[in-house]
């Protein structure tokens, strides 16, 4: 039994081309001794440099640029006790087309320009470590062909969009399917495209105002743990 | 009805005398054009200056220089339901014996970088902002004094040491009482100290092996909502 979280649409990408020569990003990337294209796209540092991104891309740009955002959400699921009973996959799809793996026994790093710094590792090696079993890969694959591989008995999603229903129902209904993926958004603003809500057969809304990715992700892991039973059978 | 969560013996200091000449703490000020008084201590970047701390002190070197511990646990507590709702207050009391007290109106920086220069910003001015109803204040204040002042009607805790305990179990009856006060230690590695310990009347622990604190804190927000029947209340 083994749950397959989804982090989809991720704000976590490097510097789009068409901002790579913007004054800001240039001073930034030399700053930290790299080129414009081996950096994440970050608001905190980037934002008027994002200001030029053009709106008729596929993703809008105040959806763009939130690598935190990926990062307390990992801080928030890896470390538990679902996982460290083998009872968890999370994968990331990032809104530029990247499938991140992420091997179960990981230790992230806690702090943030560590994370960023490995991420932007990660993309410019598309696996690290590099000389033994890799902890991260990442690869140019759809949304559509990522599911296909874990091949999921059901597909949901949790969105403020979706059917109101409580956390506990969704975590202990979908407990009882055998190979379980369940979508959560990673992006600041906005709600799933098109193509993702296609992809589900039901989304759920858990509250009547947007959570946040991190806070939704680790309370649908701490259900579904307790669904299986996960808490007893460690204190006893 | 309202929890009173405080995070105890917090890894969120400035840099001790001691290692304030340290080249490493000299370097990484004027690096931030500040001065070695106004930086938080941060292991991410102080490891060598930290290994000259005294261990003759009241806190172990290895408890201290942590401040994401605070900036992911309050990321995970402070937009939730149970606050939204007005049904949490939330307090940090330091390694160094400072209160910090959190205005749940604060909107919280996401990023690190910001949330540091923030508490750096707090510690220099008492409180901030200083022109407007304060969000976060600081002062000296023992542990035991900060407690009086909120005159729990009973003080739980939440350490690997505690009794063994499910979590659901302990929120749902910490949740009977009229005013309840949760301990939940800030530091990364270690057990509360005597005079910590001394303070509570019951601990708990909720898994066989230590949970970080920001998801303990995650957990214990949700469940504690839950008993009080916020999510329905919410959803309907």
């Amino acid at each position: 039994m083994s749950l397959t979280l989804v982090f989809v649409e991720a704000a976590i990408q490097r510097v789009p081309d068409e901002i790579k020569s913007h004054p800001q990003i240039k001073r930034y990337a030399s700053k930290r001794h790299k080129s414009p294209d081996e950096i994440l796209l970050d608001r905190s540092f980037h934002h008027s440099a994002m200001k030029q991104l053009s709106r008729t891309g596929r993703v809008l740009p105040e959806k763009m640029g939130r690598p935190d955002i990926i990062h307390n959400a990992l801080l928030q699921v890896l470390e538990t006790p679902l996982n460290w009973e083998n009872c968890l996959k999370v994968i990331i799809h990032t809104q530029d087309g990247q499938l991140i793996t992420i091997n179960p026994k990981i230790r992230l790093p806690k702090n943030y320009t560590r994370f960023v710094g490995l991420i932007e590792q990660l993309f410019n090696q598309k696996r690290v470590p590099l000389d033994d079993e890799p902890l991260l890969t990442v690869e140019e694959v759809s949304l559509e062909q990522s599911i296909t591989r874990f091949a999921p008995s059901r597909v949901i999603g949790l969105t403020r969009l979706g059917n109101p229903e409580l956390l506990r129902n969704v975590a202990s209904d979908i407990a009882k399917v055998p190979n379980p993926m369940v979508f959560i958004g990673a992006f600041p603003r906005g709600h799933f495209t098109a193509e993702t809500n296609r992809l589900m057969s039901q989304t759920y809304s858990v509250d009547k105002r947007p959570l946040d990715t991190w806070i939704v992700a680790g309370r649908f892991i701490y259900e579904f743990e307790w669904s299986l039973g996960i808490a007893e059978k460690r204190l006893t």
